[in-house]
């Protein structure tokens, strides 16, 4: 490990995430919230760590081994949401230290559990800042940095791999600043496109791009206080809805597709499974609502299937206070969190391909009771998957729960009752953000005790990054030479 | 599949089955509680309709295929579960078709989930056929069978692999029905002992016996209301709490013990593994009670030690209400359960065989990555564990989770509120008894609803069974030729 390699790339991320706080300085400014010297001198400390860090270590960096990769995308995120957090700190509205940092974390990762109450108060410079980390860490800010940043482009691959990492890689060009730049473009036109729809039903540019942010990246940070439910718009509804499904699909696939193969979405497995999935879980809570909660089929399917979206790909908007709907319904949403989105996509939990694949391994060993000579070969869409692949796949199935269970019985040991201390660390390693019981749809992560603040920033970051690249940085073999 | 085979050996064990009806038959006669009648008809249904099935198919059968010892293992509890539940039924005791089914099934499983109330009411001999269920079940009726009935002796591996699943099988004897009559007989000398120790406590020999058949078996039913805890004497919780641990342990181990070998405890992993969870919880256990329940720390200790030991080991015997414990321990308690005891122990849950080679999977994956074209074995007690082991391994992981998440979600699709759902599936699944919620300590399962009782009914099946041998008969290539 050459830290001074670690160190630079380090600093070229961190100079170029104290630019972009500048975009959040137009809006501060416009709107004369107060809070544009914050920003600037957030963005000022942010470029000028990191152009030191970058300068401090001048050798050009030919290649970076893959111990390298992962110890700077864990720490390029730890760092990432250390410096986001300065504008809430400066400005002072989230004197916390903990509070700011828990909430900058939950921005990049897209997690959405918040802090913050009383959000019309808030000044909304800091407001759009706290979206932006949305949409940066949605898509990635280390794939971001590697379409943008020409120093990457050598050591790329190993940094992608750790910062995307699913079971099969989509490589979607032979080079990866290509490919990075790909899915940034597909992200970016696809937001493009909701901020239009959004602003064409009478948000403002401030209220379109925030929400936008939000939906594209699976966050759930609202300018409002109760969430999408403020507007109370069938039409929002609707467009949030459909762009949180695009959101928690492949983006390869919406490259294909907008490169004009729109067969592909019906072709690939994982996108068969994600969509079956979502509507019957959609039909069915829809059902559900309609008999119990609704008195209207419509309304039932208006609020089911924005909260089964919502929750199945980690957005975590609300329109509706779920936690007063049948507690059936509650535990279905609970476990699509586990579910979550595609890979490939914006959105967390645990994937559907994962997900996918497991199911046919259990099938598979059926089968071997049935055939004890068989060789069964697992396909997904008519490929064989290695068993490197599958074993990957299940060491960071019993991984993920072991993380989750250790997690969620130290939330319980610091006093919550058991179904926060579970739901609370579901709602953030899926990156999902609102959950049951004290972090309830209508409640915030503010009561939460400051050690647990801790805990659940731990988990929204192994979450986002897939659990292998943060906790191989514990493992005593990391550090070996 | 020769059904002929299936049905002739079906019958020898339902014969056999009906012949165990004497012994709490000896017991009403003893009592009057005038259940004598019930219970000797019972006896005579069961042995009969078992002798009718045995001689309908007159052909000595010389070897089985392995499809066909699933389906006479599966089909062998299912039956067991139906003519045991013929003394609850012609006695009275419990009228209603699917409670006498489901207090029979929970019996055999060794769950220890009741419908009874009043339990000071029921007639002796019910009772105490009612605890024997528990200590048939426990080792294994089918093993039972291999051991005495000399028919079996030739198929009796497949019976065997089906009933005593394991992930790594232990063969103490060349001949697998001399292997199962070691286990019965140190399983038969460990209750005798218990038996005694609890009569020098001052039990009766029909208390005596129903407890150690409670004991022994990791089973949970009492002749009492409010269990273990309705003596409230430190001698029972101590005796109690050691026999339980030592029915979780693997009986291969109290074998080689016995013939001299003490060391066999400590070199085992598996045991150690179970030792130091078991510890390490009941320690944690006593800590928190102390400071947030109990005046002293021998007190802590004393209700802590056996309620994790009850748990742990899947008894599911209380000698306090852990619902008004903080929910730190409720939480712990409920994990606890899905380690569940030792393989080859009487013990449910998943077996810490099983969860401590997850866990060193999962520190190969990390491993693994850190050194990407390492070849990296898992060994246990030294040995390396083979590929196709590790698969069914975490084949079972993933199908134990998914069985466990579609029940609870039916449960709560049922109506019940989402810890009980939770939890009542979660103390079946695991072969306990008492959960939370509706189905806690000082409740029981009568408040859950028909369909509900069903679905529990075949999570303890599943459960007691190890997934495989039940799923197996779901999966259409089973019945393929």
């Amino acid at each position: 490990m050459r830290f001074g390699v670690v160190l630079r790339i380090l600093g070229a991320l961190i100079f170029f995430l104290g630019l972009t706080m500048l975009f959040p300085l137009l809006f501060s400014l416009y709107y004369r919230d107060g809070d544009h010297q914050a920003i600037l001198v957030s963005a000022a400390i942010t470029s000028g760590i990191g152009a030191s860090l970058f300068l401090l270590y001048l050798r050009r960096v030919e290649e970076i081994s893959h111990r390298e990769g992962f110890a700077i995308v864990a720490l390029g995120w730890v760092s990432a949401a250390l410096f986001g957090s300065l504008p809430y700190l400066l400005s002072g509205v989230l004197p916390s230290f903990v509070e700011a940092y828990f909430e900058s974390m939950s921005g990049f990762t897209t997690t959405g559990a918040t802090v913050l109450v009383a959000m019309e108060g808030v000044p909304r410079g800091i407001l759009f800042w706290r979206s932006l980390t949305h949409w940066l860490g949605g898509m990635g800010i280390i794939v971001l940095s590697i379409a943008i940043l020409p120093l990457l482009g050598v050591g790329g691959m190993q940094l992608f791999r750790a910062e995307v990492p699913g079971p099969v890689a989509d490589k979607l060009k032979p080079r990866i600043a290509e490919t990075a730049k790909i899915l940034w473009q597909v992200y970016m036109l696809i937001s493009g496109a909701e901020t239009l729809l959004l602003m064409f039903g009478g948000m403002n540019l401030f209220e379109a791009l925030c929400h936008t942010f939000g939906t594209m990246a699976t966050g759930g940070f609202s300018t409002k206080n109760v969430s999408i439910g403020s507007y109370n718009k069938v039409y929002f509804d609707g467009v949030i809805t459909i762009f949180m499904i695009l959101a928690g699909t492949n983006f390869a696939l919406h490259y294909q597709a907008l490169t004009g193969n729109l067969r592909t979405f019906y072709r690939n497995s994982e996108f068969r499974f994600y969509g079956i999935t979502l509507v019957g879980a959609m039909l069915l809570v829809t059902l559900v609502l309609r008999f119990q909660t609704y008195e209207t089929l419509g309304t039932a399917f208006r609020y089911a299937s924005f909260q089964v979206g919502s929750i199945m790909t980690t957005t975590g908007y609300t329109t509706a206070d779920f936690e007063k709907w049948p507690s059936f319904v509650q535990y279905v949403l609970v476990l699509l969190m586990f579910i979550g989105g595609s890979a490939g996509s914006t959105g967390g939990g645990m994937k559907c391909m994962r997900i996918l694949l497991l199911l046919k391994q259990g099938y598979r060993e059926l089968f071997r009771l049935i055939h004890p000579h068989g060789v069964i070969p697992i396909r997904l869409g008519g490929k064989i998957v290695s068993e490197e692949v599958m074993q990957s796949v299940w060491g960071f199935f019993f991984l993920f729960i072991l993380v989750f269970v250790l997690a969620s019985v130290f939330m319980a040991f610091l006093g919550l009752d058991i179904i926060s201390a579970f739901v609370s660390v579901a709602a953030t390693i899926n990156n999902i953000g609102p959950g049951l019981g004290v972090v309830g749809p209508m409640d915030n992560y503010r009561s939460i005790p400051f050690l647990g603040k801790w805990i659940l920033t731990f988990c929204m970051l192994i979450g986002r990054l897939e659990l292998y690249t943060v906790i191989i940085l514990v493992v005593p073999e990391f550090w070996k030479r």
